[in-house]
């Protein structure tokens, strides 16, 4: 059993974290810290955990969780990661940070994209990208976990068996994400009659998700990829719905790429393969840590169009933290995790 | 005042286009046609219009509607405007076809897409492409008007002012649709339950508005246009987003761009321009015959993102079909049609 | 053409007087004042309204409002019309309240509930409950006109005609409310992810409209009543629904039920009557000033069970309060106004 | 290891059934039966199930399964399992009747309700109303067990520990379903669009859950209750809120109240006590097995207000068929089964 903590616990994915801890057989809550509600109880401020989390909220202090936790979340706004995590944090405790801080290996992209100071280099070098499906070795010894954003973790998902049949440059990912992407801030964008019955784009051309596809896809490709990347605001509470679309390679068949997801994700617990781009939807994958992936090729035009769907508070966010927490510590990879919900 | 019919009736955009002819100072219903209840009252299968529209909905009987009236409005599955609508009827009757018959000039195109038999060349030549804003002098003199699709509406009313500055090759539409979409058929995958709280893509690389929006961009272009286009059911009745992306010619500017869609769409009474492709929601052109558009130039990647919204059962169906009519029978474009709601 | 002003106008309510106003034909927005967007125009607050009305916001000062209207509607959290409202302003302007503060004509009463000092006696005196169907008469020559709250609304009219043939205090209401009823206030109650997909009472045993609900039953039934009210809130932007279930006196036949309702609203423009409680779907007025009542008689218990329905910010708050200026100023009273809506 | 089997699996409930026992470890899924989707698998049927369940589905044959099963869930129509369930079948499977037949002890009652015959009595003797809260020793010995409503199990759960405590003639239920309360038949009145943005009552006088909360509560209050249940569909996939009030006997407290829920319900692992009526929101049980409850007295008019809620699919449906599986068999009351979610 080992002990867990969880600053930023009362925002959407820290809170998600705290309910999957709870239902883990390995890891015993320790700490939770929240900058808004010091000193309630967690579950007044999540009527839904009351009798299961009654534990009382500290502040959001990491050296304080530090020195009680094997193991702590961090689920901060940009830029406090960076500059609270330090060597000596690191040399006690295991950071999975399910903010950005960490997951650009450049910090000059970091800074480029978020306008806030990077961690050192020092720091970044010590940090793994905590996507299981390309970095589980890696994750197995890391003590600074960067766990993916939602629609990244879909996006590379998606297309990383296939980079090698499509034109790199290619690439157009349009993607729809439910609310709760926006977070539990009290901003009028985010009320109920803001968001009910209404679509949108946003973040066109400088959404911060985007370099971290480009950083892992091109390590992918093993070239330099840019995609264009269009995020939406659709009318529900969870999911990430992306659809990619690349330019097939000349002459690549359907078999071949068929056989380049089969290879890369024939074992993986939580990657499920649908016949098709139309026969994945969100909702087969609300409340798990499942991602669905299909695909179609429109020979008329000779692109590929591949959909990939998650939950983004659990797969594309507070599931995959507690799978790389499952990981590192060499536990079963899916303990306290959900493979399907209907 | 003249005389309307509608064929089809009671469907979503039938029913849409009777609550319009309600309100319409110019005409007066004298024929509402319905498959499925006949006999009944047109306020007995939509409460919402109890003692607005208590008429007795009669047979789909296109002849006996036509006899009727100076203008027929038809909400039909596609093959039965071409099979039915003759030269017989055209001689009294202006006909305003919501489906998809006589869209495409070519009837091999239809029979390609839509499995069934073309009308003949003959009445496809006097068949005029019921879009206002590009053909709004044909629709003026045309016996037989094809009021577009809600996808193809939105799309090329998008991307038409400024299909001289990007490559005719490139433009990937990802467009999002509500449920009513999909009509008021007794489908599982209409439920409630089947369509809330999630999102998906279909009819991938084969959607029959795509030869549409082809053929329509190809004329504006004067060349040939292909186009990716791939839908998605997002969990909301009413709205369609469209998020058109293409690649920029070399040195295109901002400024004609800007230029190129305020002389276009300067005067119209249904086009409402955005600053930029985030700043359209759909939610903003509920119940109205408005189209929003914005667009944003990602000069990290060299292309134009644009967004293009309505409301597919007004403007991409009901809406456009009365405003249609309007222009057809030289009343008011505007009359009867919302410019705006809150 | 009269000179119209909003003060509180970039709330739900206050918007929606403005989005009214804007297709009125006999009056005109002079003054539009605001608490959070001094000096932004209205459209960027609310761009479904872009080239609409693009006019600036000033201060929510009644004092310069009046001085350049000839009636002011006020939209704003209670307290404030109590102190504001003085009889210089209503020298020059017509006050249309859409608060509670004139609502009860005993200041105690106010108090009681809202725990803020209530208007003089003197100004109360003046205050006229501004529900057409019980007191169009009076609001013909009022200075300050009490727009009723939606739930109110809902429920008095749904009762007012029965109320000789039920036992007074047998009164149970239960109401659900959409979420705009809420307001556009940055609560994280009123979140997407707080709201969406799920159901609650609130204000059990102390909602403020209870009081006014009280009042204006009493005044219909010439005795005192109490009344159980329970509202809800259920995951939809707009519309009310009220169940209201009542004890028949001994011997009461649906027949002499039937006549009340016919008899109270045969002639009224916005109420529509259904043949039963389960035929009133809240949808069915939403973005219309209609009213729908149903009702059902259990023989089995002896209850009568009236289902009420409207949309809480058209005839629930804006629309009435329009309603109420076309009757103060001698216009027609649909003026401006939706009957129906599909 | 048991081997169950499922008639009528492709509905909601009985899907809910078979995700269910898909992570049960002591039950094994040996028949699954369709109407509707003979010889398909069930993950073609329900995707999001795909590589989790892929049996094949077989015909709706009770006494096929019953022959390789050690429990059948049945989730049909009413009057299916009256007519087909035999002494013979009970001889070797226990079954566990998701639908109404053996709710009701009185066959008459259930013939005056449901308009088809009842089982014999015989039948009917054998049954055991499947409420774990208030039969959990009778289920553990029962060879047919009547799985309460969804509609029911909230009211009667809600309501049993105050039996004593208020007047029996005086309840009033005004309980809200989501939609896949009414199934997955293909119906107008269930499609996305008729559903969204729309609240409704139906059933009102009339509604078949009524009997079996009399029945139950008459049980309980040990005379008989008849209560005026009015149902709602609001607009969200899931759950049940019932608002129950009734008049207090006289001088009966807040303490005497607490005291009745904490007596009965202190050691129930699926009921959680909430410290109001306000305070329940139906999505907190979302997904889980749990009834929250919660209460508030309204002094100013003597009455009891209690706000119950679940899951409808879950402990309203196929959680509690499993629970009482659960129970009758020997096992973890809770196995399989969530008591949390977030």
């Amino acid at each position: 059993m080992i002990q867990a903590g969880v600053i930023g616990a009362t925002g959407y994915a820290g809170a998600k974290v705290v309910s999957l801890l709870c239902a883990h057989h390995q890891a015993h809550i320790a700490y939770l810290g929240s900058h808004s509600y010091v000193g309630q109880t967690f579950s007044s401020v999540y009527p839904a955990m009351l009798g299961v989390c009654d534990q009382v909220l500290q502040e959001d202090d990491l050296v304080k969780a530090a020195s009680q936790c094997d193991v702590v979340f961090l689920a901060l706004p940009a830029g406090i990661a960076a500059a609270e995590v330090t060597q000596e944090i690191l040399a006690n405790t295991v950071i999975i940070d399910l903010g950005a801080d960490f997951r650009l290996h450049d910090g000059a992209v970091y800074q480029a994209w978020y306008k806030k100071p990077a961690p050192t280099s020092e720091m970044l070098a010590q940090a793994v990208y905590g996507l299981p499906e390309l970095h589980r070795d890696a994750i197995k010894r890391a003590q600074v976990i960067a766990n993916p954003g939602c629609y990244t973790t879909t996006s590379i998902l998606s297309l990383a068996p296939v980079m090698h049949l499509v034109k790199p440059q290619s690439i157009i990912i349009d993607a729809l994400s439910g609310v709760s992407g926006a977070g539990r801030g009290e901003k009028v964008a985010s009320l109920f009659c803001e968001c009910d019955e209404s679509a949108k784009a946003y973040g066109v051309a400088n959404h911060r998700h985007t370099p971290e596809i480009e950083q892992e896809l091109s390590l992918v490709a093993g070239s330099p990829v840019m995609v264009q990347f269009t995020p939406h605001l659709v009318p529900m509470k969870n999911g990430i719905l992306a659809t990619c679309t690349a330019e097939l390679l000349p002459g690549v068949t359907e078999n071949e790429i068929a056989s380049a997801y089969q290879k890369r994700y024939g074992d993986e617990p939580f990657i499920r393969l649908y016949p098709s781009a139309s026969a994945v939807e969100s909702r087969f994958f609300t409340d798990t840590n499942t991602v669905g992936i299909g695909w179609t090729v429109d020979s008329r035009t000779g692109r590929l169009v591949i959909v990939g769907s998650l939950d983004n508070l659990y797969k594309g966010a507070a599931g995959q933290a507690v799978e790389n927490m499952n990981i590192r510590f060499g536990f079963d990879e899916t303990e306290a995790l959900a493979k399907f919900s209907l």
